[in-house]
Formats: C-alpha cells, sequence, structure tokens
C-alpha cells in the first residue's frame, strides 16, 4: 500500500518528485470517488479537526468537503469562536489537547510557523492549510495537479507567472515545485512593486532555470504553455495610492490574449479574483481556473487518505 | 421514482398543486425515518452545503438536522465567518465553487434575488432558505402542511392571518400557496399601519379568493378553521414608538378565543414568537405551532431527497 | 443493559457511587472504540445538538468527537452565532424547538440554572456542559475518572487541592464526588483571598470528612496522593492589582515536589493552563494533565451512550 515517507504535510520544499507522482495518481483514484465509480468509505470512522484559526471559509470547505467524501467525520474551529481562555494558552497545550479528539490535524494559523511547532509536539499527522505569509501547501499541489492534467505533462514547460509576485506566496511555491520536473522555464511577469522577492531569483538562478523578468503582459506570455494569474491582495498594501494606480493594469481579458497569439494557453487563478481576469475568458476552453479550485477536492482527499489510511 | 420537475427551489409561486401533494406525501414517508420505522440512510454519502450569509440558528439547524436523517452529510458556513476576500468575490464566482464541493446548496443571503442568482450558474440543486425580505418558500411549504395534517383537507379553508401583514413575507406566502386549493377565504386582521400589501390585495381580487380586512381580532377570527399569527418584527420599525403602541394589542390569550367561541381553531406560528402569544394557550389541543415547527425537518428532508435522489 | 435512573445530567449532586461506577466502566469500554479494539457504530443515526450559548471550544470539541466516535452526528451552535430573534426567545420555547432536530441536547449557556430550566420542558436528554459559574458536571466525572485510572482506586485517598479555590467550581466538585468514596481527605492550598467557599467547609464538616486549611504548598501536598492544581481565572477578578500580586505564587515546579518529597504524587490541572504547572513538570510519569484531559472523550461517550442507547 502506497505511503508517503512523513507524518506531516508543512511546507513544499518537503516534496521530492515520486511523492509528487503518487500524491497525483492516487488524486486521480479520489475522482473515481467523487463521481460516484468507486465507493468512499476508504476513511469510515476516522476525524478530522479542521482548525481555522484565521477565516478561510473556502480552503476549509474544500478540506471538510474532502474528508466527508472519504466518510470520514469532521469536527471544525473556525475563525471568531476561539475562546478567551485559548488566547492565552501556549501553542503546544492546545496542540496536544486537540490531537485527542482527532485522527488528523487540518490547521490555519495567522502566524507563520505556527503549524510546524504543533505538527512537533503531537503523533497525529498534521496538514498545514495556511500559516500566515509563509506555506499553504495543499494550494500549490493542486496548481501543479492541474498542469498536469491539463497539460498531460511536468515535462518541458514554460509558465508565466503574472501579477503580485512579490506577496503572492503561491507563485513562490509553484516554482520551486515546478522545478522538480524537466527542462522547466518561467516568465515572471510584474509591474517593479511587486516583482519577485531576491529569495526566489537566487534559486532560480542556482538551480540553472531559464526565466525572463517582464513588465509587458504579451511579451511575457509569448512563450508560455501556462499562464498564473494572481490577485491583487489589497490587504497586503500600506500605500493605497499604490494600489489604487496599480489595479486596473494587467487584466487578462481576450484583446491580450489575441494580441499574443495565445489561443491554447492554459489559463490558471489561484481564485477568487478581483478584476484580474475579465469575465469574458471564463468561456475560453483554456480557461481552467475553475477546474483548478475543483482539483483541491481529490488532491486534500489524497492527502487525507495517504496520511491516514495506515494507522487505521 | 417521484421527482420534481425543476432543479431547485426558489420561490412560493413556482409550485402546483400537484408539486405540493408530492412533497407532502414523500413528507410523511420521511416522518416514519424519524421515528425509526424506516432505514434512514437514503442520501448515503451525498454532502449539503450549508450557506448562511445571513444568521439564522434554527433555519439551519432544521436543515442539517434534515440531511442527517437521511444518512447525508453537512457542511456549514454560518455568519460572520465569511472571509475579507469573499466579501468582494462575485456572486457567481462564489456559487460555482461552493458547488465543487457539495450535492446541493442550502443558501440564505440577506439580499433579494441572490439565490436565484447562484441557482442561475451552478448544475447543483439549489434551495432558498430566506433571500433577504423576498423569499422564504421552505416555511411557507411546512406552514401548508402544517394545515393539512392538522385540518385533515387543504380544501374549503378560511383562514385568518393576524398581526404584522405588512411585513410578514409568511403571511403572503400562505395567501399565495392556499389559492392551489378550492375554496379558500380569508380575514385579514391588523393595525391600519401593518396591512396586506396591496399586491396581495390585488392577488386575491384578481383570483376572486373571498376575502375581510379588519382591526377587530375576535371578529377575524369569528369564521375561521385556521389563525396564523405571526410575529412583531420590532427590526423591521424604523419609529419605535409606534412599536411601543402596537405591541401589546392583538395578543392572542384564552379570554379572546372564549369570546369569540373558536375552541376548536388550529393555532399557528412561525415562532419564535415575543408575546403574540400567551403562554396559557400552549395546553390546548389545537395549539398548532411547535407541531408546525417539529414539521420543517421531514418538509425539508422530503425536499432534499426529491431533489438528490435521482443524481445518485 | 445498563441504564442511568435519570434523563438527564446536570449536576454533580445527582450521583450516587452505584452510578460512578457505571459510568466509570462503560468509559472503559469506549476506550476500546477509541483504540479501534470495538467496533464504533453504537449511536448510529442518532443526532446531538450541540449547544454553545457561551464560547467552549475545548468542551465543545470533546463532545462533538464524543459523539463521532460512536457513529453518531453533530449539529452545532457555537458562540456570536445567535440570531437577534434568539435573543428575546424564551429560554422554553428555544428548548422545545432545539428537541425537535435531535436526540439529545448537550449545552453551554451564561445563566445559571439554564440548562436545567431546559431539561424541564424537554422529553429529550439534556447534558450541563456548564451553565455559568454553577455547574460543570462532566468535567467533575473525568476529574474523578482520572483519579480511579491513576491510583486503581477512589478510597482512602488524600487530595490537595491548590490556588483558586474560591472561583473554581471544578474543586467544589471535586470534593462532593469524592465524599461518595471511604476514607477520603483533603488539603486546601490557597492565599487568604482565594480560600474554599463557606459552603463546601460546611458540607466537609458536617461529613466528617478529615481537612486541613493552608496557604503554604509543601506543606499542603505532604501528605496528598493527588495534587488538584487550578488555574488563576484572570475574568473573575475585578482587582487587577490583586491578580498581579497573586499569579506568580504558588507555580508547581520541580523544586517544590522535591521539597516535599512528593515524587509519585498524581498531578492533575482542569486546563488549560497559564503559568500555574511549570513545563519542567510535564515530562514527569504522574503529571497525568494530559491524560486528564483525554478522559474527557471516553467519559462522554459514556455519557451519550447511557442516556441514548435505550430510546433507540
Amino acid at each position: 500500500m502506497k505511503s508517503l515517507p512523513y507524518k506531516d504535510i508543512l511546507h513544499t520544499k518537503q516534496f521530492a518528485r515520486a511523492d509528487l507522482e503518487m500524491i497525483f495518481e492516487t488524486a486521480r483514484d479520489m475522482e473515481k470517488i467523487i463521481s460516484w465509480e468507486s465507493p468512499g468509505k476508504l476513511l469510515d470512522g476516522k476525524i478530522m479537526a479542521s482548525l481555522f484559526y484565521e477565516p478561510s471559509t473556502r480552503t476549509r470547505l474544500s478540506f471538510e468537503s474532502a474528508m466527508k467524501r472519504l466518510g470520514g467525520e469532521v469536527i471544525t474551529v473556525s475563525d471568531g469562536e476561539m475562546s478567551s481562555l485559548s488566547k492565552w494558552e501556549s501553542l503546544e497545550d492546545n496542540a496536544i489537547i486537540n490531537a485527542m479528539y482527532s485522527d488528523i490535524l487540518v490547521m490555519r494559523h495567522p502566524e507563520s510557523g505556527s503549524v510546524e511547532q504543533t505538527a512537533g509536539v503531537v503523533k497525529t499527522p498534521v496538514i498545514n492549510a495556511g500559516d500566515g505569509a509563509n506555506q499553504h501547501p495543499t494550494q500549490a499541489l493542486l496548481d501543479v495537479y492541474t498542469i498536469l492534467k491539463e497539460r498531460k505533462t511536468l515535462d518541458h514547460l514554460h509558465i508565466a507567472i503574472v501579477w503580485d509576485l512579490k506577496y503572492g506566496r503561491t507563485t513562490h511555491s509553484l516554482v520551486f515545485l515546478m522545478w522538480l520536473f524537466e527542462w522547466v522555464s518561467f516568465s515572471f511577469i510584474s509591474p517593479e512593486e511587486l516583482k519577485m522577492p531576491q529569495k526566489v531569483i537566487d534559486f532560480v538562478e542556482e538551480k540553472k532555470i531559464p526565466h525572463l523578468e517582464t513588465a509587458d503582459y504579451s511579451e511575457g506570455i509569448k512563450q508560455a504553455d501556462v499562464l498564473y494569474v494572481t490577485r491583487m491582495q489589497r490587504e497586503r498594501f500600506t500605500d493605497m495610492s499604490e494600489y489604487d494606480r496599480l489595479k486596473d493594469d494587467y487584466i487578462l481579458n481576450l484583446s491580450i490574449l489575441e494580441w499574443a497569439e495565445k489561443s491554447n494557453i492554459t489559463i490558471m487563478h489561484p481564485l477568487p479574483r478581483v478584476n484580474e481576469v475579465a469575465k469574458e475568458v471564463d468561456a475560453l476552453p483554456n480557461a481552467a481556473f475553475f477546474r483548478q479550485a475543483e482539483n483541491g477536492v481529490p488532491i486534500r482527499m489524497a492527502l487525507l487518505y495517504l496520511l491516514l489510511h495506515e494507522n487505521r
């Protein structure tokens, strides 16, 4: 029976190519459960604690749906509900207690490192559902899984990433994970203020990954197989006038795609979107962002299954 | 196998008499599941998304209980939990994503028309659990189902509706649904300020339904088989002195019932009540308001079953 | 089949010694379900309403986990979610309605007596999960169960209770329950301001239970088999300077234990802790407070099972 060589899912750098292949193969099997071709009781009787100490309704529902599709049960803590007591309890004590109520912890927390700290004190598997600006590995996995499903391969791809490269942690994770495959190359498209941070540039240079930095949207996507659009995170700006000046540039619409002659580029977006992708794009067969969101459930089912089925 | 000729439950005007008969017959079967006479796993493996973007604990618990009595699973969004992201995401994008996590959406939302808009963009069935001041069709269905169970018929009934006819959407729905049955007639009892709105009066006049408008409680109930008392919606008033002046009139108590010689009139109320029905009334065998609330679960089970059992 | 001679769990004084023995024996069986030695579907199809009108995430998760380990279902109301309507609805009406959605009510509420009032108007079993400063009987049961598991007996024990004896309702419950066993004796250790209230002192004097009141930590624990440390409830103090003056005294650490020559005293704490028990104590084999928290699940499973299995 397949299993991963670690107890927890904490950050994107923990994955080897073989791990990703196992997770994606398992996700394919999970899609058969979702479409009722296979029975769904693989985690019958198991309990997942869904601990969202920071609100993220979408990620929470995706994990809870995944667990329930597998026949498992869920207990939930969602935002605002943290009692006054818990506020000053140590993260470690809290982790030990939560692990008593469940077989796996899925945790989102505003502080970087908090999920890793939790995983360190409990025997129960822990999945990071986002710890502050730090890591959100299941988003990264579903992004790469989407590329695989849309392009039928993960090798020899050129990926353009656009917009908010400075604050968009999903774009950094995508670079780290795609490096595991052969002959990947990148275009990083952004205004000066939102350029890819130096640590990511250092990484691609060290690994000798071909890459282009540009502010020109249509130039950036000219060679791309995949276009990964990110959201303008309004809440990251301290200077609102800078936000207002930038927010209407870089709207992906049919004209840009025509101009760049990119009729079959795979268009992705982690969602929710504001106005970075015009509604007219939705109808294109290569607009993959809703399928991308849908891939979140089988990927999370695969992780829950791989981490839990053995300790049954 | 029985099924409804539409995918969604959105407003009371969508129902034909035959639809109501099918729903009520199915609700009777559902009562056997609640009392453990029949097995309850009819929706085993199905997931309902319980999306309460406006708080309504009672309606939410009633739907969630209904789904669980059928062996189904529930994922929940309750008030206050909407993350900052979702606030500016389009209703359509949000609908498409929520439909990926579940097999049916039950949705309450403060904006009129929002649930219908959601239903228009997803293939998943959608049930309206209240959209602002607009529609709350499952409340209307359980009201009519209660009249059927209490009176053993839906034809030849005189229904008195009392109190807040202006803002009480349940009273308007009741008029529209009861019109589907034979020889219905109404008394509308209210102070001048809270009279039935013109659109409902126009409707009963167009359909030539006998009706009486009066401010006199005991006169109004003299001929009635059913008395439907509504709650004073404090939150609807802008002028609190008007509220204070009115709130103690029209309290239903034993004296009024004696005065009007109505010992076997069926007394209904959508609950919660404030003080419109005195506690001394509760013990009467014809005080049906708690049984009415109880009918919410089989009615919602019937709808969930009728909308979901086929796409299994 | 075993059953308790009452419908509800409301306060610690309702238990006879035989009741406790039945509950603890059932809890032992429940531990086999948690460890997968026995099947866990004993309450399949039953619904628990988890009504937390005051936030207490930990108690809520413990009850919900217990119900799910038994194969039962849960519907949840957690803090802040109470709709504006419910605020002015009578507790009795609310209770009657909630009972329609479920087979058992687990209720926490800020007002003393509210849970008992609820139990009085419904046929459904009700478990008190804490009503204000009044009662929290399942905490008391898991405390005594922990003593039994750690010491292999409940007779002939000397129990030291330390710190906040004035406001800590768990300490009062412990005295009332331990009195049911043979030859119990107590040390009450606290600063003058936080002494055991007169009603508890009156009780132990009336029952002729040997007891010592002292402000000296190491003197107090010298004869003890069990040390029950309580949390400084910051929220109980009106005078913060008093809180600040007291909060750093009475920290249990290795020096105190060595000084008192108590290497095998069973150390308990209802958790969460602030700083009353130093982290260095955690590694001791006789530090029982995490095992104590873990005992909450089988105890709550036992109560749910004993109250529900018969009306199936």
